[in-house]
């Protein structure tokens, strides 16, 4: 779990997602070689801003994992604002840097407006992006951090990846903001490679009918909802290999899918990933075995869809 | 209306349209060699999933007329959620299947907190759609059914058929939820034929400005605005043809327009429909006489636009 | 500021942009010879509706500039809805013309529902446009009229053409209600001259953060993220130039943005544009300094990027 580890505590708010970009080309170039199927990297600021592609052998399907989380950018004076959706609460950490250095904050809901502020020495400058400290705690069974969602699913990804023989693994950014690069992704990766089969690889929740431990969850809507009939395929898959999966039907939520129903590309796609408790907070809380049930079924569907 | 009954009754919520698209494959290859101009079937489920586009002569103009209805997703244990925005009351009858066969059950809203499940004999499974259950009524001046939206859309679009020369007819899918088929219907008709200019072909409501039996709408604008030149052009085609019809001029609603109007084509587009009371109710109903009319002013506008 | 005036007067409400447009056109083929770098028009109403694109030598950075304003559609009898967003106050004078004639009448506000209604001499036809009524005022320091956003913007990309040698001026429809044109002319500019970064000139408002005679506002954010590393290049290209200006950071709001955002082309894209205050009004009003300061750096940023 050191990677995912080091994973969480990469700052990347949506739209500034180029050191963890960085930090990912590094690691594949480094352990890629010695998968079984070393992949093609596909990065190229001009065409791809802060995205990363790894394709392997004959792809039919793509995973798409994003790299951004949410944060909070400093407005005016001590005002804060949210990237994405955070959880707030006083006395949350929050860090950052501007040009006169690191900086270790603490965040401040104010009771009535919810308007929220940092506690800081000094002032911080505006434009600045703050994340969750991260505070990574491992047991036996669980992981816990901020950011679990979705450097679980990048990290899910990368295991995938050691032995994945034909498919793309798609870095995307700004996702929990509203998106904006799985648009040209998705456009890419079909006019490059057929590929319109589509698994979103990302960290869902806890709730009275996903229980924490059950087994990684295949979403059969959120707030949009798939073709059936890909979603049907994806299930069958995972009854005949009998691995352990749970099923999500929700009203609200979205994901990368989002950007690929509302593309000019026919897309099938799925949200398939572990669930968490404690969303959008610094203690984001998954239980280890959702986690390998989530790397086994991947490994399962890659191969048989 | 034998065939506007069968439409009706044929189960389609917003991502499960297969069995009402397979329906059409076979009606328009049944029929379709007898009308004025027979039509080139365009279906191909990787790359148009479960939409088809019927392709006459030498198109100019294209009818979007969605397959979709909206309906209801069977969450956890008795929970309902909606598919699109239907209205809800208790005691709707609704029907569906599931592994274990059949279903009919009724809906119940909760007064207080208006949560939705239904009441059955045994536990629906989880991811169950359900649809109204259809009683399609008749009389010398109405139909009456759930889903006329867009069932009668579909009708009007296969009369238009019969004597159409040249144009498109596009049956899409997900319009009641969003979207997602319009997109790359709207670009493979574009780069394949040129083609920019949409109508739509959807039912919309009865209001204040808009009676049952005044004729077709043409809609001036509903939450998006359509280019004003294109569509005086089509009130003075139905000027000039001597057609009935009413204007209608709205602040919120939607249709397959929001693709086009979002897409990176340049296309003018139109909602041009019969209007009907009772919407999104099992009661939809539309008076005949505006069945007519809009049948007659599709006949006409694809001839001159 | 002749020009601007004129630009204020002519009514273009989303949708209804083409007296505007040719106003440009004309304006363009006029002038445009005797420029630094005579542009090449691209408009042709099939492929770019009311849209006009104006391409100097090798662009590199594309300004995209609406066209559009906010208004009222008559709905039926004295009903009104907006167009956009305008703010709304009982005696605000509006006009337009429908078949029976030019209208001037005044915009009434129901106290308790906040509904929208017009008085007149008599009915204005359903579907009819209104816009508020030109009152353009010119102190030493300051201009205010309606429709500043975006004529302003339009006006300041017309002073940056005299001397520019590359880049393109996109002039876009309906911003003001949802967008609907920067998707193709995003994708016409990618595909046509490989140019992938934007700067939005559009008009803010003055805030706690942002005050009027202060200079250009360069935004690092509203409802919308662009991704960082572009804007800081923007950011040290002004402070090198030794240009006045001003940081937004805000949680709402948003431009022809959007549309670069969403789209599958991998635009970078910032807003920089002059303050207003009485945002949305007929009584929009900016300080001269900051229009001569929007100048100058619109005319560094594209000489630089």
């Amino acid at each position: 779990m050191q990677l995912l580890k080091t994973l969480c505590q990469l700052p990347a708010p949506a739209g500034e997602e180029a050191k963890l970009t960085t930090f990912l080309l590094n690691y594949v170039q480094e352990h890629g070689p010695s998968w079984r199927q070393p992949p093609l990297l596909v990065h190229d600021e001009n065409r791809f801003q802060d995205c990363l592609l790894l394709v392997f052998g004959q792809p039919r399907t793509a995973i798409f994992a994003h790299l951004d989380s949410i944060g909070f950018t400093v407005r005016y004076g001590h005002e804060l604002i949210p990237i994405g959706g955070p959880e707030v609460k006083t006395g949350y950490r929050l860090v950052g840097k501007d040009s006169q250095g690191e900086i270790t904050c603490t965040l401040v809901v104010e009771e009535e407006t919810e308007a929220l502020s940092y506690e800081f020495s000094r002032l911080i400058e505006t434009g600045t992006s703050l994340t969750f400290a991260c505070d990574f705690r491992e047991t036996d069974t669980t992981v816990q951090s901020c950011y679990l969602d979705n450097r679980l699913g990048v990290w899910a990804a990368l295991q995938v990846a050691e032995t994945l023989e034909h498919g793309i693994i798609a870095f995307s950014c700004w996702e929990e903001h509203g998106g904006g690069s799985v648009p040209y992704l998705a456009r890419f990766i079909y006019e490059t490679y057929g590929v319109r089969q589509a698994l979103i690889a990302d960290i869902t929740w806890v709730t009275q009918g996903v229980k924490a431990g059950n087994g990684c969850v295949i979403s059969l809507r959120d707030s949009l909802i798939p073709r059936r009939r890909y979603v049907e395929r994806i299930r069958a898959i995972a009854r005949a290999a009998g691995l352990a999966h749970q099923l999500e039907v929700e009203e609200t939520g979205g994901s990368d899918a989002k950007d690929l129903q509302r593309s000019d590309v026919p897309w099938d796609w799925c949200f398939v990933g572990a669930p968490e408790d404690e969303v959008h907070t610094p203690d984001e809380i998954v239980a280890k075995v959702d986690i390998l049930s989530m790397v086994a079924l991947y490994t399962e569907l890659m191969r048989e869809l």
